[in-house]
């Protein structure tokens, strides 16, 4: 079934009042479904669909929800329901819905939540934007050492619901310093008796706090982690970052690299939720930045219009635009390099060795090409076909090694690398070819 | 410790050719730094090194190995020891080795596999590129109906140490068709006696083994799941797709996206491994074609360069990068929503509507600084400025109608979105603006 005639049934049964089959149907469906449905919905229905909601999956539901319909559900229900929710909810989704409210709501909303959940709720809202801190959940299973594989397992069936995953238990010392970790897969085969400091394994990777979100996604990937274990400054162990949260940052990391990469700034909402006046200020930075520095090669045509006869004149946008090109092919690569540590600053004289075999072997397919169109297709005298092929090769040995040397230049300097993509190197590029083909034009004029 | 560290150190202890010492510091070592260590080895070290490698821990060391590095290993172990491995790796990591070598070693080294094993592998071979067949694993765990909790959780503890992931069980009926799934979090805390059909779940999320395997990923983001299990066309379970393959899944396809999106062929190689001619071959097929496409933009300047004044001419590059950008920045929005199921083709009339709004908003503050900029920088005439700002906005608005609806249209005939990225829009974009500029300029003329 998908969503269309999902949401056709449960459209039937919400108008049909009936609760008894709303309810058998909901047991039907996963969380992630309901939530979906119920971002359809709005006023009197959304808040008939969640009185029916059964208690144990209302803040389960709740977070799945999209940003607006949460807060529009807020509104419906009252602070002391929301209140409760929030009590209810992962530690990590009840810090995404709250981040986004005023100060003084948040307040209100937490103080009818329990101390503990409310001390680890305030403190994850104080961890910077796309850090470790900000993206972790506190419900982790902890043990501590002297306890037998057999008790563990017992405190483990015990306290598996309130957790975000049991399948990795982390062994604590008494100051609370992680000392190991235990696959659950482990101790499932460990002898009962076998304490777990002598199951658990020593070698485990764990992040930091403050440590970007990014670097904690790598060690998932490349360690092939379910969760990683996150500790503060003085080393205690304060939270997980699970694997689900993982693919979510990797997604959205490749995509602000990708808007950042195409003359966009990089917007966290969706494109058909956002309104067009922001849409519009995403994208007017790079376009006005762009229009001011074309005031510099709009200044060397003006100057040099006397050699730039029409056979060269004409020929402007071809060698831009294969210059544009070509270095923005060498600065995607660099760029996405950089990103999946393929390669690092240090290797800048490696990269640059190979870009000056790439951008011959390429310059000289294109130069021949154009050669080629410029002669027999325009009929331009050799002498003139002959300038336009060299200004070509040249511009493009120029814009690949401009464009695979400016990423590892903003990474050694500490910048993003994707901000020297196509919009920056174009520019960069457009103004060299000009100058370029300015020279070979008057030498031949 | 960082790797280049435990570099030195495993060097000097492979220098010392101590054994003892070696098979100490590896048990402290997970088998991804191993492997990534083992990669910088060449020859006889490599050999020797392998060689010192507990048995229990070779095949994982050998899967996690880069592609070259697992060639240049098998030819120094041998067929035998290669069959070995090959038959203790698991089904995907195993077939992700044979799938490199030609059709007749394939049979040779499969020949001394155990026979189920080799049968899966066959069968997995035979899966197309891309698809979720080609990237599951058959070591999953089944049950069958009529087990108490109790039996299968002691079953479990039996099959653990060969499945790639305990955490999700699956219930199978006689004929293998998946009847339901049941998370270990729940087998874990059900009481001893209850059948497992009572505690499953049978509202899961399977794909068929023909699915591609980014809509396999979009389960497991949105689901948030551990694993999803694969079924043949006649609904039979055959394997799991696990997250840690998603991870890379996702990466892999954002990093397909960037290329394509920036007039690169994608490329499954690392940067830093790949030969300059192939690099070449990656970077030419689109710089062909923008140059021979860019023979209709010297076509429309040298058919109207009587109408072309200096005025008019020297603005082309602005023109020009301001159309290509505009229109890239649309095209990247779009092409991104797809990617990730924010929009599909139903919503071309909103996309379009949203667009208008946006180009009006943009180029009108583009056409105004553009007014000042022709007028006070450059001294061209009202009428001149009038008409290149009026250009300007035409191209921005047409740019944005081409860029964001050029994705949408590739998707509804099932072609790529991603190919309709800046190098194709840049090309359109171009002759239009062209054209538009040449309209302006013999109208004022």
């Amino acid at each position: 079934m998908d969503f269309e005639q999902l949401k056709d049934r449960l459209d039937a049964l919400l108008e049909k009042e009936s609760l008894g089959e709303m309810r058998g149907a909901l047991m039907m469906l996963n969380v992630v479904d309901i939530a979906a449905y119920m971002d359809t919905l709005e006023g009197e229905n959304l808040l008939k669909m969640y009185r029916i909601l059964p208690k144990d999956i209302s803040a389960d539901v709740f977070s799945y929800l999209s940003e607006d319909q949460q807060q529009r559900l807020m509104r419906l229900i009252g602070e002391t329901e929301t209140s409760r929710l929030v009590g209810d909810m992962y530690v990590d989704d009840a810090v995404d819905f709250l981040e986004e409210l005023p100060a003084n709501l948040i307040r209100r909303l937490l103080r009818n939540v329990d101390e503990e959940q409310r001390k680890n709720i305030n403190a994850f809202l104080e961890y910077p934007e796309n850090s470790a801190g900000s993206i972790m959940t506190a419900e982790f299973c902890e043990f501590h050492e002297g306890i037998t594989a057999k008790d563990a397992l017992k405190e483990l069936k015990k306290n598996a619901p309130d957790k975000e995953t049991i399948y990795t238990l982390y062994v604590l010392d008494p100051q609370r310093h992680l000392i190991g970790t235990l696959p659950l897969r482990r101790l499932l085969i460990a002898p009962d008796e076998a304490p777990i400091e002598k199951i658990m394994t020593t070698g485990f990777v764990s992040a930091r706090t403050l440590d970007d979100r990014e670097y904690v996604a790598e060690l998932v990937r490349k360690y092939d982690l379910l969760s990683v274990p996150i500790v503060d400054n003085e080393g205690r162990m304060v939270g997980i970052v699970t694997a689900d949260d993982i693919l979510d940052v990797i997604r959205q990391e490749a995509t602000e690299d990708i808007e950042k990469m195409n003359a966009l700034l990089p917007s966290e909402s969706e494109y058909i939720k956002t309104r067009p006046v922001k849409l519009a200020m995403n994208r007017l930075p790079w376009l006005l930045f762009m229009m001011v520095s074309s005031i510099l090669t709009e200044t060397i045509i003006d100057k040099f219009s006397a050699s730039l006869t029409i056979a060269f004149s004409a020929c402007i946008p071809m060698l831009m635009g294969t210059g544009g090109n070509s270095g923005s092919q060498s600065s995607t690569l660099a760029i996405r390099g950089l990103a999946l540590n393929e390669i690092s600053p240090k290797d800048a004289l490696k990269v640059l060795l190979k870009e000056a075999r790439v951008s011959i072997i390429v310059g000289a397919a294109l130069s021949v090409l154009c050669f080629g169109i410029q002669t027999l297709v325009f009929g331009r005298t050799v002498l003139e076909a002959g300038a336009i092929s060299a200004a070509m090769l040249c511009t493009v040995i120029l814009a690949k090694t401009i464009g695979s040397m400016l990423p590892l230049l903003a990474k050694k300097l500490k910048l993003d690398p994707a901000l020297m993509a196509a919009p920056l190197i174009t520019t960069l590029v457009d103004v060299c070819s000009l100058l370029i083909l300015v020279l070979f034009a008057s030498s031949v004029a």
